[in-house]
């Protein structure tokens, strides 16, 4: 999808969280929100919000000279998320639906977004991921299921840190042998990199790359050709959160999306409500 | 008051608000979007909000050519604040404290401000004012009744077309001679100028001068000398609405600011909730 103009105050939104959540330095804050304001006058709006996102934390990690100003938070979802996972395993274990239990605990995990949403802690995390055990699901489960049944080669498009424990817990219940899972190719908000996916288990649970880009998104011209040959070998792609949704959306490939739609843009697109616990097949995917 | 970072996310929310009311061509959106983006890329930060609200809606009136785009608006809220005027001049009437009274729905009528929020209909301004009779007001009423009743000449701001007509409720309470009401000097959001103050009848009340600038608040240095003139000898101000405030709060005067407050910001700087109705006096007021 494009760029709104709704998205333009939300990146300046975003921007000042993420400078404040990177320094108490108010001159910094300001260098970067009038760089930020620079950058986004001339902004392509053809591109997917996640071309924007790119530029608006990397000029965070260059004013603020940190390289991965959200380590400490990915680190503390990570464990925290890890501290939950018997717990929900075992839910998804004693559940008569297994898969679908798994698959909203995976898409509830979504909500664990510095981008969107800095307004969150473990607490609201917790609420969220349980309220989710009973909220309707907002697409197609069946075709999901059935999809993956049929697939030879599954590419898993990972999100965020800590959140990765829950798409962990619906891997479990995939074919494992034929899971690929992807993170970013460097440090980008709390978005997961290879660091993460080790620090979670999945490393020795499936095939895990990375994707070569530091967009918050798949920005496929940026990605490696690694990552390129595995989504073009993929006969289904699980494309997790927002930023995926927002840079694949018009990708013409057999696609599920799955995310906590988080925004009123992103709800409008997708044509559903904010807050919805999205399993939506790509309308572009082929016949 | 400086601009605080927190004002840009909300100068662009503002700007993509008020290019929508003005056109739907969403090409002049982006373009003024984009214009917007560069000036605040360079301003001055230590300047009050209105600095960069005057900006704002000049890029607005060149790039629609439309002088004054709120027009039609001004004239909606004009006409339909008359329409209440019979009947809150007879809640006035009917009051045990008919100063207090005016001055409640004075305050109230400040919700008509398509600045800080466009989302503004009659239905709610009219719950708003009602609301208002039974709001605790925030300062100092004894020291505002008492400050008029001292006063030889007292200089009122005005602030909104609509609003002006609660304004004519409360002046009508005060000593008429002593008055000199004051409006913008130009078209700028939907802040009244001496057409809406003829409209409502304020001219056969009182004195009223312009104050020569199309700032949405006072900002001094940019007024005419009429107006300074005016100021200067006023031995009580009183100031309405929020764009006064914001440009006032630093200036050294016997100064009563009242309004709704209406952003975080402002609330944070005046040590007031959201939604509050402010009567305060100016902290560098003269002893």
């Amino acid at each position: 999808m494009n760029t709104y103009h709704d998205c333009i105050p939300c990146f300046l939104q975003q921007t000042l969280h993420a400078a404040r959540l990177v320094t108490r330095d108010e001159k910094i804050h300001e260098q970067v929100i009038r760089a930020v304001l620079k950058e986004a006058a001339d902004m392509d709006l053809g591109l997917p919000p996640p071309a924007m996102g790119k530029r608006i934390y990397g000029i965070i990690r260059r004013v603020s000279g940190s390289a991965d100003p959200y380590a400490s938070i990915k680190k503390t979802y990570n464990q925290f998320a890890l501290g939950l996972y018997p717990e929900f395993k075992a839910k998804v274990a004693g559940s008569s639906t297994p898969l679908e239990t798994a698959l909203r605990l995976a898409i509830a995990g979504n909500i664990i977004d510095f981008g969107v949403n800095s307004q969150i802690d473990p607490t609201r995390v917790y609420e969220t991921i349980n309220q989710a055990l009973s909220q309707e699901l907002a697409g197609n489960l069946n075709g999901f299921a059935q999809d993956v049944r049929s697939a030879q080669n599954i590419l898993y498009l990972g999100d965020n840190a800590g959140e990765i424990v829950f798409d962990r817990l619906l891997i479990e219940h995939l074919p494992l042998e034929k899971i690929t899972f992807a993170v970013r190719g460097a440090p980008v908000i709390n978005d997961a990199t290879l660091a993460d996916a080790k620090a979670v288990g999945l490393t020795s649970l499936v095939r895990v790359i990375d994707n070569g880009s530091d967009a918050p998104g798949t920005l496929m011209d940026e990605c490696s050709e690694t990552f390129k040959h595995a989504f073009a070998q993929a006969d289904l792609v699980i494309a997790k959160g927002q930023g995926n949704y927002e840079s694949l959306s018009e990708v013409n490939h057999n696609i599920y999306f799955i995310f906590k739609v988080k925004c009123r843009v992103v709800a409008a697109h997708i044509g559903l409500e904010p807050g919805s616990l999205a399993v939506k097949k790509n309308t572009k995917a082929p016949a």
